[in-house]
This record gives structure tokens, C-alpha cells and sequence, in this order.
């Protein structure tokens, strides 16, 4: 996910750029950069890390006119964030900034190499400007149909032809993009908010649409190269709305980007059926090897890391450990030879994380990284990666970056079940098939927000609340209590549901409110005698479970049912309305939900 | 600990020894039984299990009419709780109930065996009828003499000789005893409470005198047989109150007696300055051998568990999972070749860790048990088991059987250590004879209640809390916050202290009560770094740490000095102002102390 732009008027580009650029850091702020038409020609200026870099080095050249340009603010997915790996990219005949991913590259990278082109960056987009150069003939629509033709993947382009200083050009496939009207003036966004300052006019790109822009007249072309007429809509969001497409939180716009987060992060991984991660020294042979693993992190990683802990354990037959990051670093850790590590982070700048990593790296132990935000110092340090493609994730509560955490932990459980044999092909690629399902059900459950709303304002005055579970619905309810915790303040606590009666049940009386998670069939049971104990102590219980089980009268006030599914994905699923409630909850006490107080996004402190 | 009682009088003697045997269960309740001066000789009837058991089997034999007779409630130390090991013991001529160890009952057999006596028991208590039965001559008062100067250890005795049924003695040595005065009749107990029904009229017996009672007079001998006066003294306590020895509650009581539970637990476990766990099989080659361990326990045993990991993983390099054995039993755990399984339980019967005891054996582990009650059925079904010897415990909220499952936790951590050569043995003599201070600065911790209690005043409204601390200070502070939960309803939390900011710290508000811990020196810096963190977020700070270490100005709006001390065994002191907070926090807030609200001692249900 990037953010791209484009200007063609009177103003200074430069000035332009970064202001609409600064409305879509929320898709991505690894680095930035933008290309200008000077009269001197194409100038491109690039920056590593978020936009006011940029921004920076840009206002430190005042001698910069142009008033044409592109620009763009990355979030890597490939290769880590560099001014090498920057965009925009440039060939001799064409400048662009890219949204997107090129599926084909490596076979259009051989063509290009065979015709005499060579490459600086491992990049896609770096292959995809010398492709438009190569097939450059002299017509700038032309050659970016040709080109298309031959690309597969997604993408969202701003292009500049170097023999063209007056436009811009845009085309779009998967990836968003729309044109903006002004008064002699023109524009290209990845999205609405980027343009609102200067014109709240636009239309909407559609699939294979290519836009010529000057700076007094917007021309659309279908994909077979035709003009054609676009309607002209107006938006009325104000810019803040706008960023979050129209959701009145980043936490709630991120918790239903969840089904497109685990797509992204599962599809790739799937081979033939089969879960493969594409890592280089997780070989099966390694899998199959590895006697012990420790899984290391902060928090919500943390939390994700029990979870995993659970998944391996059942499935692969590894003892796991899971380790709180400041916990394992001043413990002098036993980790014995062909132990694996796995440490786990979003930002992948987590200090206490990174200075485990070393730590566990420095005791022998090979390390896996499992972060969201390519080329992050966790990342570089790892001896391998896994990215979860979350995407940027703006709201410091996290959730759906720990929702990929958990389908990538539950890849490297069925990869590595596989390899031991612990489970046969037939059972994991049944498993996978399985896997495949969970964004359309993530749908479902986000479809049923209203009643946790509603729950939620049944239980918002509440001062304390505890969540119970076993097993899987254990290790989940601890990052159900945190998620309620950071945002709402209220004092939630998890704990395993036949530990309560060892000294917290005292803490139960007349209407505390407990969230009971019971979607395991072999200890439903059990976790319902639990949810008894408490209910015969007064509280006021709401009860997960699959639709269907029969739940005896009385146990609970409310019960929410959540799809049918796998019941070691159950997790997954059960996440989304846990952060739902948890979200309502903080947005019914009044609560700042994407900021909320004393914490930041990515701890890098002790 | 067992309590003993005798009676001589015009009442009928088994309903009254069943009475004052009633308000001595807090002594101990594992089996009880009396001895009467039936017209057709002695009658013994004995019952395993709490006295109400006894009491029926009384009932059911209305034809007893004795008006004379001993009784005994038992505690088991030695041999399980059995009708074969319970009291009153018998032999020929003499019958006698005992409280006490003696020590030199081995060498006494061998000499006993030799002059054909046979034993049936393992007991001590045996020996030592057989012993006064070989030396009895027809003078009660001098067979007692005779037997005792042959006697080591420790005795409360109540001692009835066939051919003198209207008469009682009653003797000791370290172990308590009292005389009491009433009309026409006169008792023998270990306690006062025993007798309150009957009289406030009640002498000391002072070490080594000698009781002879009969309905009309109690006649004191000194240890050299001479007849001697004795001040009597009236009880004004009421019943409750005696049975706590003036204190309050049994919980605090029960923190006033951990001293003495850490000496009977670590001093039989000192051979020539070397922990010697006197445990058949964990031999030294077995310790060397084992590759992992589980701990696996519920409540407060478990927090002990984490402690022993702490200890285990730093001092012998052994990896430690400790589990909550709720959990455990379902996750179908991984335990491989040569893991050893510690159970941990006071009660013996915790229903969880029963049967999670039970897994690990099905899977083939060996299991080590540390239980406070002999004969309990984790005892039986364990492997092996280390006792703790903190007597019983009455309060529902565990305090020394907790210290005291620590202290057996180190012992095993140091003989291992030793057996793998992780630590030498000049360096394992060096942590021995640092443990034997341990009792002795248990009491010096004591004797800063005062400072507790004034904190305890200054939190006493707080709806919530928090603790903090890291490696050995958070597996206590787990502890900590679970004994305030559990009797004062007070929400708390304990938490890494490094891992708090990453969610929970939106909590912390203007006089959010946190109580951190700090005793270690290596990561005391990075634990200050945190509770400034807190501070910062207007905390209000209690801090623990050892006297004399620097503490930044304004981190702490209190600090609790501890001792200085090996910093390895700091949990086992930091324990006791924390238990001591927690029951002052209850007790100012009006709760009921030693019967919490929901919750039983020993909790034998799922």
C-alpha cells in the first residue's frame, strides 16, 4: 500500500506535492519522494523515512519552479525502505511513481536484459519503467497501452514522458486512483483526501481508465485507448473523514481492513494448496530439525506469540515457549542448539524486541522475524522474515497487524506440521483450504457489528471485567482484555478460565461483566462449568461461542455467535469482535480510541 | 502440629474430649482419636480425616461410658494419615497421645526390637509407647522419668497407664502443653481454646515438668520428680481469639509463624552444609540427567512455580515451563524423555493438579510432588514428594505455605545446581548458609509491620493497583497482587515491569496506586526506568527495595526497606510485606479476612 500524487497548474509542484502527500501518510511512511519538470529537466529527489524528510530536503532548494510532478509516499513490500528503493523510478524516456504490485516482473526483468537495460534495485517498479521505456515510440498513450498489455499484477501509476513537460499521466488497476478538477489546475491521488485543500471535484479512475492530465483539461481513455466521458463527483467528507475512508476511527477503518490484510498475507504463501513461506532457510529439512522454539515480543505481538504457541504445539508437536521481550532479554535465556526463534513486531523497531533478537542471535539461535513494515531494523537483523501485509497500521491499538501475525503463525504451524509429519498432506492442504476461507468469514463477523455495539453500550459504565477462556480462547482473551484496557481504560483482566477460582473469583460479585470465550469443543464443558461459577456469583456474562452449540439457559446474559469454522482458526474469527468491543467501548466513554493516552505506536524505549 | 487433650471428671469423657478436641482442628485435621478408661479396660477409637468423622463413630457407640480419657488430633509429619499411624498408640500397660517429633526413635526400636517388641507403624509415636511400656515398674511417675531422660526431640504427651484409671499425665518438651482447673473435674491440652467451655482456670506446663491429673487435683513434678507449685492463671481471651493466639486472624497469624515454617522446612534438609532433599530417587546422577522440567500447579502454588523457575533456570541451566494445570491438562503437554514434572500443591487434593499430576505420569514423567499435607493424594500418586512442614494452614488465603513451597523450590534449585556443576560446591555452601539466615530475617521483616500498615491506610480507597517488577520481583510480584485480589477485592495487577508500557500503562492515572519491586541489583536501573514511567503518569509509588541502595529522588512516594540479603532468595522475604499489605488493606476495609468471599481453601472442584 502507497499513496501517490500527481500536479499539473500554476503553482510550485514541490509545494503541492508534499502537502497532498501529507494526507496520505496514513498509506505509508517508509519513505517518500517526488519527480518535477524543471526546465533543466526531470528532477527526482527522494527521501528515507516519513514525509517531513522530504519535505525538508525539499524546501532546502527554493530554486525548484516546476510546476508539473508526481509524487509518493511508500510503505515497502518489497525490498526495505531506501533511496534505492525509493520511488519515483526513472528511465531515459519515462519518470513514474508506483501503487501496486508487478506479478511478472521477473520474466519482463529478463526480457529487459536481454535487450541491453541493467537494474540498480531489486524492485518491480524499477523493471516496470524500463519496460515503458523500451516500448516508449514517441506516443505517450500509446506506449502505456502496449505496455499495460504486457503486465500482470496491480498498480496504481503516475507517469511523466520526458518529451511531455506540460502532463501527467495515470492509469489503475486494482490499486485506487482518482483525478481532481481545479481552476487551471489538474490533479492525481491514490485518494480523495489528498486533493480536498485545492478542489473537492474528482472522478474515480476505473479499472484499465488511463487520465491525461494538463493543467486545463482532463482526458480519459478506456483500455482500448477511446476518450471517454467520466461524471464529475463532489466530496463532501471533510479531510480528517476522508483519510479514513469515511470510518470515524483508524482502529475501526483497520479492524475491517482485516479480510484484504489476511488475503494479502495468505494467498501469497499458498503453493499448489500447500502452505509455503517462501523463506529460504526454513526448509523442510530445518523444520523437521528444530527441537524447541521460543517465540519473543511486546504486548499484542506477545499475545499473538500465545496463540502461536498453542497452534505449533498442537499441531507440530514443539515444545514453545513464549517470552516477554524485556523478560527474556535479562534472563540470561537457555537456548539450546537447533532451537528456533521467533520474534514478532509490527513496527519491527520494537527496542526490547530488537535487543532480544541480538541477544538470541548472539546465544547461537537462529532468529525468524515476523514484522509488518519491510526493511525495519528487526527485519534487517532476522535471519529471515515473514511480512505480514497488514499494511499500515495507524491506530496505536493493533489489530489487524496481530491478525496476520496469527495467519502467519498458523502458516509456519501447518508448513512445519507437515515437514514432521505430524500431519499429512491430505490434513494440511484440508487445513489450508480451510485458511482460505477466513476473509470472506471475517466479513461475516464484521457484518454483525451492530449487536456488539450494542453490548457494548450495556456494559460501558462498568469499571472492571474479565475475560475467560481455554486453551486457544485463552491465549486470545489476554489480547482481548489488553485491546479493551488500552483504549477504554477500563481494568480488564484475562485468566485461564479453571484458574479464576484460585483467588480472583473473589473479585466477581453482583454484575461484574465477564466475556466468556468458549469456541473449542473439547473444553466447552469445562469453560461452561466456569462461566457457572461466575454466574453464580452474580456477573453478567457474554458468551462467544459457534453458532449452533447447545448452551445450557442461564449461563449467560448475552451470547454472541460467531460462524461455524475450523475450531484451530476459531482465533482468528474471534478476534474481530473482542477488538470491536473494545473499540465501541472506548468511542461510548468518550475515549481518544486512535491515541489513546500514555501510549505510543511503536515502543522503542526500555 | 497436633493438638492433644485429656480429661478427668464425672462427665462422660468422649463427648468432652470430642470438644475440646474441636477447637484444636486449626492444629491439624488429617485423622483424630481418643483413648477412654472404659470399666472393660482401655477403648481406643480412632478415624482418619476431620474429627466430625471421629465424632460420629462416637455417636454410634452410646454404651461408652467412660469418664476418663486422652484425645488427639493429628497433623501428619511422618507416615500418611491412616488409622494404623493415627493416635492414641497403645501397648501393654501404657497408652499415649504425642505432639512432637523424637528424634532418636530409630536407635530406641532397635533396642526395643531386641527385646521383642514388634511394631506395626512407622510412627515415632510407637517407639515411644513400647519405650514406656519396656520401662514401666509400676510408678507411673517413674517409668515417665526414666523414659524421658532416654527420649531426644521434641513431645507433647498425655500419657494413661492401664492400672491407674482415674488418672491422667501429661508432659513436654518444646511442644505446648497446659494444665486447666474446673470442678470435680481437669484437663490436659496444647491450647487454651480447647478448655474455654470448661474453664479459664489453667497453668503453663513449664519444660520438662510433669502434669498428674485427677478429678479432684492436678500435681505438678519438676523434671527430677519433685513435687512443685504452679501459678494459675485465668484466660480472658475469647474462644475465636485463642485459637489464634491473640492474633487477629489466622491469616496474620500465619505470616507471624513463617519463620518458624522456614526452619522446619530447610534446617532437616541441611547435611553438612549441603542441601540433601533426603528424596529417594532424585539422586544426583538423576538431577544431572534431566533435560527439562514442568511445574505445573494452580493459584498460589503456581506463583511459587514461578519463582522456582527463576531459580531452577538461573542456577542450574535447565529450561523451566511452569503451567497452570487447568491448562495443562487439556493442551495435551509435550513431555519428553527425562523431563521431570513438579507438582505443587499445600493441600495435597487440588482437583486440577491432580489430574494434571495424573497426565504426566500417563505420559511417562517422573513426578516430583511438594505438598504441605502428608498422605494427601498427590502424595500418594506422586513419584516422589518433598513435604513443605509449614503445619496447617487455616486462613483460606495462602501465606507460609507459600514461603514455604520457596524455600523447598531453592533447596531443589541449589542440589541440582550442584549435581550438574553449575555451581561448585564451595559456592552452593556459600547460598546454604545464607538460607539459614532466612528464619531469623523473616522475623526482622516482621518487625516492620507497623510501616505496612500505615501504607496500607494510605491505599485503602484505591479501586485498583498494580505491581511491578522484573525476573525474580515479577514471578512475586504475581503473588502479591493475587493475595490483595483475593481478600480485599482490590483489582489488581501484577506485570512485567518492562512490558507494561506496552498497553496497560493507559491506566495509570493522577494516584494510580503502583507497588513496584526492586530488589535486584542487575536490572534495578531498568526497573527505576519503569517506575518513573509510571511516575511520570502520576503514580502514586510504593517501592521495595534493600536498604542502602540509592533510589533516585522522586521516583518513589514510599520505600520499604528490606534487609540485605543473597539477592537470589529476596522473593522468599520481599513475600512478607507484601502478604502483610494485602491483609491490612482487608482488614481496613472491613473484609472478612481469613474467609474470603467465593473462595475455599483447597479447591477440589474443575
Amino acid at each position: 500500500m502507497c499513496g501517490i500524487v500527481g500536479y499539473v497548474g500554476q503553482r510550485k509542484a514541490a509545494g503541492v506535492l508534499i502537502d497532498c502527500l501529507s494526507k496520505l501518510e496514513y498509506r505509508g511512511y517508509d519513505s517518500a519522494g517526488v519527480a518535477l519538470f524543471e526546465k533543466s529537466g526531470i528532477e527526482v529527489i527522494k527521501a528515507t523515512g516519513r514525509l517531513k524528510v522530504l519535505a525538508a530536503a525539499l524546501e532546502a532548494k527554493p530554486e525548484l519552479s516546476a510546476t508539473c510532478g508526481i509524487g509518493h509516499t511508500r510503505w515497502a513490500t518489497h525490498g526495505a525502505p531506501s533511496d534505492l528503493n525509493s520511488h519515483p523510478h526513472t528511465s531515459e524516456h519515462v519518470t513514474l511513481v508506483h501503487n501496486g504490485i508487478i506479478e511478472n516482473y521477473l520474466k519482463l526483468k529478463e526480457m529487459l536484459l536481454s535487450n541491453g537495460y541493467t537494474f540498480q534495485s531489486e524492485t518491480d517498479t524499477e523493471v516496470l519503467v524500463k519496460l515503458f521505456d523500451f516500448n516508449y515510440d514517441g506516443d505517450p498513450l500509446c506506449t502505456i497501452l502496449k505496455t499495460l498489455s504486457q503486465v500482470r499484477g496491480s498498480y496504481g501509476l503516475a507517469i511523466m514522458f520526458k518529451d511531455f513537460p506540460d502532463r501527467i499521466y495515470g492509469v489503475r488497476k486494482e490499486s485506487p486512483l482518482i483525478v481532481g478538477y481545479g481552476q487551471g489546475e489538474n490533479f492525481l491521488a491514490s485518494d480523495i483526501p489528498a486533493l480536498l485543500k485545492y478542489t473537492r471535484e474528482y472522478s474515480i479512475l476505473e479499472e484499465g481508465q488511463i487520465a491525461e492530465v494538463t493543467e486545463d483539461k482532463i482526458t480519459i481513455y478506456d483500455e482500448f485507448g477511446n476518450p471517454t466521458e467520466k461524471e464529475h463527483l463532489t466530496a463532501d467528507w471533510d479531510v480528517e473523514a476522508a483519510e479514513k475512508c469515511g470510518y470515524a476511527h483508524f482502529m475501526l477503518k483497520e479492524i475491517h481492513e482485516q479480510p484484504k490484510a489476511m488475503l494479502s498475507t495468505i494467498s501469497p504463501r499458498i503453493e499448489d494448496g500447500m502452505p509455503d513461506l517462501h523463506v529460504k532457510s526454513l526448509t523442510d529439512d530445518y523444520l523437521r530439525k528444530v527441537k524447541r522454539i521460543h517465540i519473543v515480543a511486546c504486548g499484542t505481538a506477545m499475545h499473538a506469540g500465545m496463540v502461536g504457541k498453542t497452534a505449533i504445539e498442537r499441531l507440530c508437536r514443539v515444545p514453545v515457549e513464549v517470552d516477554i521481550a524485556s523478560e527474556f532479554r535479562y534472563r540470561d535465556p537457555i537456548i539450546g542448539e537447533d532451537e528456533l526463534t521467533v520474534i514478532i513486531s509490527q513496527s519491527g523497531e520494537t527496542l526490547d524486541t530488537l535487543a532480544a533478537l541480538k541477544l538470541a542471535r548472539a546465544k547461537g539461535s537462529k532468529v525468524l522475524g515476523i514484522v509488518n513494515v519491510v526493511g525495519s531494523s528487526i527485519a534487517r537483523e532476522s535471519d529471515d522474515v515473514i511480512y505480514t501485509y497488514a499494511g499500515p497500521e495507524i491506530a496505536v491499538a493493533s489489530t489487524k497487524a496481530y491478525s496476520v501475525q496469527l495467519a502467519v503463525l498458523y502458516l509456519l504451524a501447518l508448513r512445519m506440521a507437515y515437514a514432521r509429519n505430524t500431519l499429512s498432506q491430505e490434513k494440511v492442504q484440508a487445513y489450508v483450504k480451510e485458511l482460505l476461507r477466513l476473509p470472506e468469514l471475517i466479513g461475516e463477523v464484521l457484518e454483525d457489528s451492530e449487536q456488539i455495539k450494542y453490548l457494548a453500550s450495556q456494559f460501558m459504565n462498568c469499571d472492571d471485567l474479565f475475560y475467560l477462556g481455554r486453551g486457544f480462547d485463552y491465549a486470545l482473551s489476554l489480547e482481548g482484555s489488553l485491546k479493551l484496557k488500552e483504549i477504554s481504560y477500563v481494568h480488564s483482566e484475562a485468566y485461564a478460565a479453571g484458574e479464576l477460582k484460585h483467588g480472583t473469583i473473589s473479585l466477581i460479585v453482583e454484575g461484574t461483566p465477564v466475556i466468556a470465550l468458549a469456541t473449542q469443543d473439547d473444553v466447552f464443558e469445562k469453560t461452561i462449568s466456569n462461566v457457572k461459577e461466575v454466574k453464580s456469583r452474580g456477573a453478567k456474562v457474554i458468551l462467544f461461542c459457534k453458532k449452533g452449540v447447545s448452551v445450557p439457559a442461564d449461563v449467560a446474559d448475552y451470547i454472541v455467535s460467531l460462524p461455524v469454522y475450523e475450531e484451530i482458526f476459531m482465533p482468528m474469527l474471534t478476534a474481530v469482535p473482542l477488538q470491536l468491543f473494545a473499540y465501541y467501548m472506548a468511542v461510548l466513554r468518550g475515549c481518544d480510541v486512535d491515541k489513546p493516552r500514555n501510549l505510543a505506536k511503536s515502543v522503542t524505549v526500555e
